[in-house]
Order: structure tokens, then sequence, then C-alpha cells
């Protein structure tokens, strides 16, 4: 595991490709000028500039002929504003090439004010009564079913012992399967399997909407008994995810729309995307789509988030990474050996392929505690 | 300019390119289940593949080695929850391969529900008293500056006859210039101005921040008389943008975070994003980087980006494209020519490079209405 990045400033290292032209020198200066004070050197007083541009720290190949920059900034030109952190990391720069912002060290003073994980690996463990094992995860799906049928789907997914059964993110507030209706039937459901079993399984019903909808929905939630929610934070804002942290319940981050940063030259690093950012923003959990399934990330990007996420990080939670996007059910202890017990695994196609829910579920979770010696 | 494109069903244009073994039927069917059921046909009933699957419509060569793969979707899918329409237009196949959503049909019905622009063209044009010509617009800057000096610049600018003098996108709630203090100072600067010249310059300060900070900060401009604001849709949420617009505010939107998207096979084209994306939010003015200065997007998408803000589009009014990003003051009547009057001009750094605010702002004001023959 990587040591702790903790740092007096925001440091953050730029991969950076030159066309022709182009000198990585002179495109560390650029990213240091346009994420702060976009004006030419020319235009900026000697007391801003000392003040306010970016620090070029080091520019050093990176040996495939691309290379390395590090820019480091004033902490507080952002503030503890999650939008506009994201905007000095990387607002001007997407629009142009050749950039991926692909690490980030963090002051320990930024990282105290933004919080992180309101629950963390521990307190998911802790909601959900799993102690050493990884967890399950099953999302509810398709879209189109009525909240009846979905709850069915949710009751038989408890039943079977999977630990968090989610919302398909996919699922809003249609009129097929409204929110309220969904999360009051979904909710009873998994306590009346609960019962049945004797376990602890938890529901997190999927939050979306206009802004003042999405608190509301989430305060819904938690009346109705659900200790937990599933957001996409890349269509409703990063800070929301924050928001719904103060509201005493865990949070489930997708990665929906994430795909548009991951490029191979140009963009965002998924281990900064989806490990970092989901995490200092206060995800408990974040998804992702794992290697080999009907998504392209790279293994190592898929290690780099399960890293991000995890690692000491000041005052921060670790959060768990959830693995999904067509895991097969039958190679999960595989999993479990390459990305270790604090993972969750999200399963979906793969046991709904088995028609019996229940059962599926069962023989998952009893593969799992087998291969865990539980 | 393109035929209004409403329709019954939602209707997306997808530029597919196919690695090896791929091919472009499939992937336009793994586009229709991915985006709605995110589960293989085999697990999907009939019912719902007939109410809810994508229906693949065409899938036609591009004849540059790509195909156009046309995917309608049933318009209650997402409702008019933006963030889902978002997720809908490309949340999971974001994180595949070779897919770029180039075009949006959208059912009218839809737009009447979305609302879009509140002002508009015709309405940013009362707000400050310009009938025909392009209007001007410049950033105050940079970050780091009190909120003193840079209600000084704002004084220049509208001095010198600015339409729209904004908050560079940098600028949220710094130490050095909290967002009220600065609100005030240059909310009075403007003014003051206005008063010496008999002019209608207005102020559009940044608004940024947690949730419910954000909606507050504009409450608070309007309150100061502010008619409008500048938002980062992309950093805040798409969603924002209709919340502002409801507060009876004029919306500018940054394109902050954009070009993440942009990428040559695989993303969002820059015209539907800034284009029809932004607009159908509510923005009345859309910044993005024209062709030829500090960025990259082609001339191609520029005009790509203008006509998607200003096309006929259901009961939508027009939006102002404002090219931006290193646009030479010297050059602006050539970009007149190109781009129309229906433009606003958002001249940054070549102002400040010519130290006197006042004087540089007024000779671009009188080149502008020589070249309209005002």
């Amino acid at each position: 595991m990587r040591p702790s990045p903790v740092t007096e400033r925001l440091r953050v290292t730029y991969r950076v490709t030159c066309g022709a032209g182009e000198d990585p020198a002179a495109k560390a200066q650029d990213i240091a000028y346009e994420q702060t004070v976009e004006l030419p050197p020319g235009c900026v007083s000697p007391d801003v500039a000392a003040r306010v541009v970016g620090r070029v720290e080091a520019v050093e190949p990176a040996g495939d002929g691309s290379w390395t920059a590090v820019v480091s900034f004033d902490r507080g030109l952002a503030g503890d504003d999650l939008g506009q952190i994201v905007n000095l990391l990387f607002g001007n720069i997407s629009m142009k090439t050749g950039v991926l912002l692909s690490e980030i060290a963090w002051p320990e003073t930024l990282l105290a004010q933004l919080g992180g994980p309101g629950f963390g690996i521990e307190g998911l463990r802790a909601l959900a009564g799993v102690q050493r094992r990884p967890m399950l995860c099953a999302a509810l799906k398709p879209l189109g079913l009525s909240a009846r049928e979905l709850a069915e789907i949710c009751f038989q997914f408890a039943l079977g012992g999977i630990d968090v059964v989610k919302d398909d993110h996919g699922l809003a507030d249609q009129e097929t399967a409204p929110f309220r209706e969904r999360v009051e039937r979904c909710q009873a459901a998994v306590a009346r399997a609960n019962r049945e079993t004797g376990g602890r399984s938890i529901y997190f019903p999927h939050v979306t909407g206009p802004v003042a909808a999405l608190r509301e929905r989430a305060d819904f939630a938690r009346r109705s008994g659900c200790r937990g929610v599933l957001v996409s934070p890349l269509l409703v804002g990063l800070d929301t995810v924050r928001d719904l942290r103060s509201s005493g319940l865990a949070v489930m981050a997708h990665p929906a729309l994430a795909g548009g940063f991951f490029n191979q030259g140009h963009g965002i690093a998924a281990g900064v995307l989806l490990g970092d950012l989901f995490r200092v923003a206060g995800s408990d959990a974040v998804i992702y789509p794992n290697v080999g399934g009907r998504f392209t990330l790279s293994a190592a990007s898929c290690e780099a988030i399960n890293a991000s996420l995890r690692r000491p990080l000041g005052p921060l939670k670790p959060a768990f990474p959830a693995p999904a996007g067509g895991i097969d059910a039958a190679r999960v202890p595989e999993w479990i050996d390459r990305y270790g017990v604090d993972t969750i695994f999200l399963i979906g196609g793969s046991l709904y392929a088995q028609q019996d829910l229940a059962g599926a579920s069962r023989r998952l979770l009893e593969a799992v505690r087998r291969h865990c010696d539980e």
C-alpha cells in the first residue's frame, strides 16, 4: 500500500503528452496558470503570481514518451468546495489535450474539512453485520418492473443472504415504480426476509432528481428505515455525496458517466476519479466496472481504485471498492484472492441468469463463506 | 439551420467505432440494453423488452470506417430528471469504448417539461439593452485579488461599455474575495458605471458551493440587484441550472470539465453537451472555448455548438453561444462575420493585456458597433 499522501499544498501529478512543437515544461507551466489565474504570466502581478499561480514542482520523463508533471496549489484556492476542487484539478485543462490527472496528494487540513466517508468499511460492515468476509451486493432490475415486482426480487436476494440490495441506477421516480412506493415496499421486503433468516441485509434505494427532491427522497428513505442510499455523483454533482453523508445515511456511489474521463492520454485516471474524489466526497463504497466484465477498465486501473479507496488518507475512513459490471458469481472466490476481503462484490446478471434468485444468492454466500473459512 | 428535431421518442444518434471482432449492429443493440435494463436479452421478459429496452432504428456506415447508430428511447424512461436523462444517453456506455453521443432529437412533450432557457437570446438582450449587435462579455480575474480590486476592474469594464461582466469561474467564496462582499461591491461598481455612462451593463457572479449554499448565494445575488449568474453545470450538477432558472435569474453556463468528454471516437460531442444539454437545462448563454484560441475545439465543433443553441427546438427559447478562451479583441469583427450577431463574445486576456481596461473595452465596443452599422 502506498504511504499516506498528506502534504501542505494540494500536490497534483499530471501525465503530460506533448504534440509537435510542445514542450513539457511549458505545458506544466501552462497548467499552473490556466488552472488558477487564467491569464498569461505578463498580465499577473508578482504578488498574485506568488500567492495564487500553481507551482511546477517537477517535470520528468515517464519513460514511455510522456512526462510526469507535478504542480502544487495553495490549499485555500478552492476552499472545501468540492466542485471548485475538481475545477482546480481539471476544469479548464480538460479542454486542452494530452493532460491526464493521475495522482493527488492531499493536505491534511483539507481532508479534515472535507470529512470523507461517514461510515467507511467498518461502518458498513457494522450496518450489515458482516465481520470479516467480503460483502455481497445485488442490484434490483430491470427498469420497467413495478414496485411490487422489484420488492419481490429484493425479498429473494435478502432471503438468500445478499448483504446490500441496491436499486439499479436507472431507477429514479418513474411511473412504473415511483420512488416512495418502491422504497416502502423494498424496505419492507428486506425486513421481512431478515425476520425469516435472522440476517441483516440492507436496502439502498437510488436517489436522484432535482437538487431539492434528492435530499427529500433521501430523508424519506431514512424515515422508511433505510440505512443508506445509492447515488450517481457525476449525474447529480459530487457535492451531493457530502450532503447525503450529513443526513446520516451511508452512501454507495455509482460511476455513471465516469467513462467519459477515462482516456489513454487525456482525462482523469480512474483511481483518482472513482478512488480519491468519490472517497473525499464521502462515499462509503464505490462501484466500478471490473476488468474482464462488460466494460473496459484495465486491471491496473481497478487495482488503483481499490488502493485509493482503502489507503491511509489523513483522518478519512477507508471506503469499500465495489467491483461490478459482469462479475460471474462462480468466479467470486478468485476475485477475493485477488482483491482481498475488504471488497463488496456486486453481482448482477449472473444471479439473474439462475432464475431462483434466493437459491443463487445462498449458493454464492456459501461459496464466499467457505472460501473465507467462516 | 437544421430543422426542428422534435420527435415522439428520445432519438439518439451514436457514432460507433468497432474494434477487432466487434459488429456495429451488435454494438447498437448493446447500447439499447445497457442504457435501459442493464441485463442481457435472455434475462428480460418480452413485456419489459417491448416497453423499456431502446430500439435500434438504424445502423449505417458513416463513410470513415465508423458507423452511425440511431437508438430511440421511451421518453418516460428518465422522466424530466436531467441527471437521469444524461444517464440514459451516456451513463453506462461511457465506460465502454468507441461510442460517441453525436446527436439528439427531443420529444416535444419532454422539451415542454424541461423548459429550457428562462431568458434566451431576446431576454438577455433586453436585460442589457442591446438590440441588434453581438453582446460583449469580460471576465473578472485573476483569483487572488480582493473584492475591492475586482470591483474596480468591474467598474472599468462597465465604464467601457462591456455588456456582461462576469466572475472568472475560479472565483467562489475564497477569503481573498468572499462571495457576498464581492457581489455587493461589483454590483455597486456596475451600477455606478451605468450612472456615469447611461449604459446598462450587467454583472453575473459565479455561484458555487454545496447544494444549499449555491441557491442561497444566487438569492443573495438577486437581492443585491444582479439579474443573472454564472454557473459551471458539470461541477455542480446539470440540474442546478434548472434550479437557478426557477429563481428568476439569467444563467450563463461555463464549460469547466467538459473537455473530458471531447474525444475523437468516444464521449459526447461538444454540440450535444454544450449545445443541447446545457440549453435544455436552462442556460441562456453557454461559454465555450473557441477554435484558434488556447483550447482545442475544432471549427466544426464550434459551429455545432452555435447551431444547437440557436436552432428551433420545440417551445424552447434559443440561447446565446459565448465563444471564449483567447479571442483577440482586434479580431472580433471577423468572428462576427463568421458567427453572426446572436453571439456573446467573451474577451479576457486581450483586454487585460491593454492595461487601460475602460479604454480597451470602449475601443472594442466601438469596433463592434461600426462593424454592425450601429
